[in-house]
């Protein structure tokens, strides 16, 4: 030690410095006592901003956070709600910080977004749970059904007031939803869930419900609801949805290098994890599951990707009970709304949930797209993009626009597309489906559990609803357990393609390319089909096993087992 | 003109095209077709930033409006609802503009806004038409009450549905108001409008329902409406007001010279003028009317101005069957909620309207403001300011905090206030008051005629409601025909202070001041006061004429016609 110089004693401390650790309860957070640990936090963050810190820490407990000192930011979270939020963890412009919860529960209160990652990189988010303390879905435990609808039971996690003869779910204090306490918090559709298989009930649909509930108090937390169309069974558990994904739990943008570990979201307002234009994402051990007295755990997908790249990676994560995908990986689609010059078209994006996601930039590959079949027939590059607002944009080319291009077709981005990696991660009990997988960089899902009610693995993409764009490249599925999918309505097969290219494009069209399903064990309560593919250059499927059983009732499906059609390169070796 | 040397003739030239008029058919505006005229907007006003154009005008027609290819603008309009809005006329980082409608009528689709000025300077809009297609309002005619409730009749400018027993208003092309199409538009409070003497009803209140309208079809536009409360006459029109006020046709924000000349509002989605620290303003023969087959012509104030300075304007206006009051002109009190060091605070914006408004900026000279009293105990320079969101500031001052500085004081601008001048202005038929008069610069009411159901004029401001910074200063009101006004519940006199000063704090505080009312006519029904004040210092009431009749049935009230109480050097020469 003596003989450490000057200089090499201040470079120590200077690289101490930089690496010293904040801990948040030094700011004011205080765990445990229900104070708004918020303010702590932005204070935390703006010294990691201004003097360089690396790492801010939150002591073993229990901390809450409210929207009120959050930061006011506008975000465009792809595939949720954007608008001007409130954010309690703004990580925007920082880089090489870690967050570490060391095992914190952090309980969230009404309109807030927990984590809000911008053109932030190098950046550790690790063992901390998410939840709410009134959730933004609600559930009701159906006690008779009746001639005109349904006697329900309403637990008090689930605050709710009947008035002019209509139900109304309220907030954590009683309060409604609108700026004048009389309007009313809107309820989302319904979905019945087995209450002791804890996932959606067997081949149950959505219901639908327009526009407000009828219904009338039966007192002690009793309720009639008024639906004759109403179908279901006493016992089970009817959960209305969200009608807005405002806040989802982590929403990264523009970053890159981000690594989630180690951390539970039992709640959210939207989805769980939503990244968009950012490059090397994982996450470790990431849980989504429902808090203790709930069915339900996020209302929306637990995870998805829009426009990454460099690596997506998930390990042995568990992606349970939400009310959609476990994750969906893609790009974007936009509509050619008007062609302005040999060198400039006008684009729409069509979806809302779209709407302000810089889904091109100037420099980048545009690739050219006819919608019906999705076949790219030309590719330029772009120079110049403006947006007239949050839904159209006009882009001059560096070239001549091609000649086959019409109104109503579509462009993406075509530079880069994200490597995926998906390995022992869990996935059941949720709506609809599992991974849907549109990057066509190489992608490898292997050693993954599913118990889906729709199909496992979809290889979606369309340029007529949903505007996703997808189309594997390079798609290896190995050693996954597949077990009893297909026990609801959201799947035709246990590994399907639902990508939108109409029948009579689909000889032509070879959306998804280079498939290859190995050494995966099927286990299946009848004959349905296990893949339905169509439009595929390249698929091979070996060396699977099927195990037959009874877990469900039987459809009347009776296969193939592996439907393929309108393809290439097709090598079945399995038995039909 | 041979002497013209080639030097003279360029710079002669350059002037010429600076001046050049942009006719905004020239980039593909078409009168009279229904074709989106935003476009062509869009590019005249990209070539004047670009080229220092002066003048866009349009060919006498009518031009038709839609969203789509509207600028996107986040907007912050004070007393209305901030959002991401569409912007037809984006007038931003703007000088020496003028837009000259000709005489032509601009007709608005939707969620448009008409005009956003924002740091705009010596800008003239003139003779131009504003209406809506569709309304945000919705009228109907009660053709019988009944034991529960009424039966109204719907004409085909509000189209509407009934669905699951509940009425609901729809678009133009009958969509529906949320993202998908089954979510319905909510539809505002009930207030009834005598059809006849085309006003509000005499004494009639705002009719409050929570949360939706029961309804039944009774066919062909004819709809039973189940309110048992609900008292009215057959023949008048019931309106339901808007329930958020998202698209005024002026919003003019940090701007200067603006000038609003021969120009009708019928219609709009929000205020038809809200002008916010923006410096010299004058309205020249605007008018706020309603179009044929309508009642009510645009469901807020129709102007309304917060933290401007210079000189605020109206001449030759005429504001009419408006759902509020005819003017507002105040600043922004907020509240502090935290003394955070010797030097710095944070305060709240408390009304929800207010949030997102820069109400003070660095160098500021703020005032500290007892709020039960609306006494001012002392001033100082803003250092900084910081905001955490659209709600909360951080306020840090030159000088340490006065030491009576407690949470729940109010802070507010006191740099400057505008002079204003309204004269010639004829204002009736609307819901609510005349004007609300709180700026503390000279101020001058001239010549006006008022035929108000509520109070003609107003000293408001308030620290615990409204938070809206008031107090004259200078105030003449002089040559005014005041025509039986008070013939509904908003308000006790003719020309009222309405200031939130607690009963106990009026002896001691005084904060309207200098106020001289002179030189009017009153035109009367009844026994009803004319001047109803308290806690001001000096105060002027003589020279003014009051002419019986029964224009109204009487109320019951019996004067005295001049109320003063708790205020210094009151002249009162008229009879009381």
């Amino acid at each position: 030690m003596r003989r450490i110089t000057w200089i090499m004693a201040l470079a120590l401390s200077i690289e101490a410095s930089a690496q010293t650790v904040l801990d948040v309860t030094k700011f004011g957070a205080h765990a445990g006592d229900g104070s708004d640990t918020t303010p702590a936090v932005q204070e935390a963050l703006a010294r990691c901003r201004a003097q360089g810190h690396k790492k801010i820490i939150f002591p073993t407990g229990t901390y809450d956070f409210w929207p009120d000192r959050a930061a006011g930011e506008y975000v465009y979270a792809s595939n949720n709600d954007a608008g001007l939020k409130r954010v309690a963890f703004p990580v925007k412009n920082l880089q090489n910080v870690e967050i570490d919860g060391q095992g914190s529960k952090f309980i969230f209160h009404g309109a807030v977004n927990p984590f809000v990652l911008e053109r932030a990189s190098n950046i550790t988010i690790r063992n901390l749970t998410i939840d709410w303390k009134r959730p933004f879905h609600n559930e009701v435990r159906i006690s008779a059904i009746t001639g005109d609808g349904l006697d329900v039971e309403i637990s008090e996690q689930f605050p709710y007031r009947i008035a002019k003869g209509l139900l109304f779910f309220v907030g954590e204090n009683g309060e409604s939803c609108g700026k004048r306490n009389r309007d009313p918090c809107p309820a989302g559709d319904m979905l019945e869930f087995d209450t002791q298989k804890r996932e959606t009930a067997y081949m149950v649909r959505d219901f639908y419900y327009a526009p407000y509930i009828q219904a009338t108090a039966l007192g002690n937390g009793k309720v009639h609801i008024v639906e004759p169309g109403f179908k279901g069974t006493p016992g089970n558990t009817l959960v209305f949805g969200m009608t807005n994904r405002n806040h989802p739990a982590f929403t990264i943008s523009d970053s890159a290098s981000i690594r989630l570990e180690n951390v539970t979201i039992h709640h959210c307002g939207g989805m769980g994890v939503v990244a968009q234009r950012t490059r090397d994402i994982e996450l470790s051990a990431v849980k989504v599951t429902p808090s203790a007295g709930r069915i339900v755990s996020l209302p929306a997908d637990a995870t998805h990707f829009v426009n990454c790249s460099g690596r997506i990676v998930m390990r042995d994560c568990l992606f349970e009970n939400q009310l959609d995908d476990a994750t969906n990986i893609h790009g974007i689609y936009a509509q050619v709304t008007r062609r302005v010059s040999a060198v400039e078209i006008e684009v729409k994006l069509m979806h809302p949930q779209q709407r302000g996601i810089d889904f091109i930039a100037p420099g980048e590959t545009i690739e050219f797209v006819h919608a019906p079949s999705l076949v790219t027939y030309s590719q330029a590059r772009a120079k110049s993009v403006t947006r007239l607002n949050d839904e159209y944009t006009r882009v001059v080319m560096h070239t001549p626009l091609p000649q086959e291009l019409r109104v109503g077709d579509a462009i993406a981005g075509a530079s880069t597309y994200p490597e995926v990696l998906i390995r022992n991660c869990t996935i059941r009990g949720n709506r609809a489906r599992g991974l849907l997988l549109g990057s066509r960089g190489k992608t490898v899902i292997e050693e993954n559990t599913f118990h889906t009610p729709g199909a496992a693995i979809l290889m979606e993409g369309d340029a007529r609803y949903w505007f996703e764009q997808a189309g594997v490249r390079d798609l290896t599925i190995r050693k996954n357990t597949f077990d009893n999918c297909n026990f609801g309505v959201w799947g035709k097969a246990t590994i399907e393609v639902g990508a939108g290219i109409e029948a009579t494009e689909r000889a032509s069209s070879r959306y998804n390319r280079n498939i290859v399903i190995e050494d995966n064990l099927f286990r299946v309560f009848d004959r349905g089909r296990l893949v339905l593919a169509y439009s595929v250059d390249g698929i091979t499927i070996h060396r699977n096993r099927i195990e037959p059983g009874s877990a469900y009732p039987p459809t009347n499906q009776q296969g193939p087992r592996f439907d393929i059609t309108h393809s290439d390169r097709v090598k079945i070796e399995d038995q039909q």
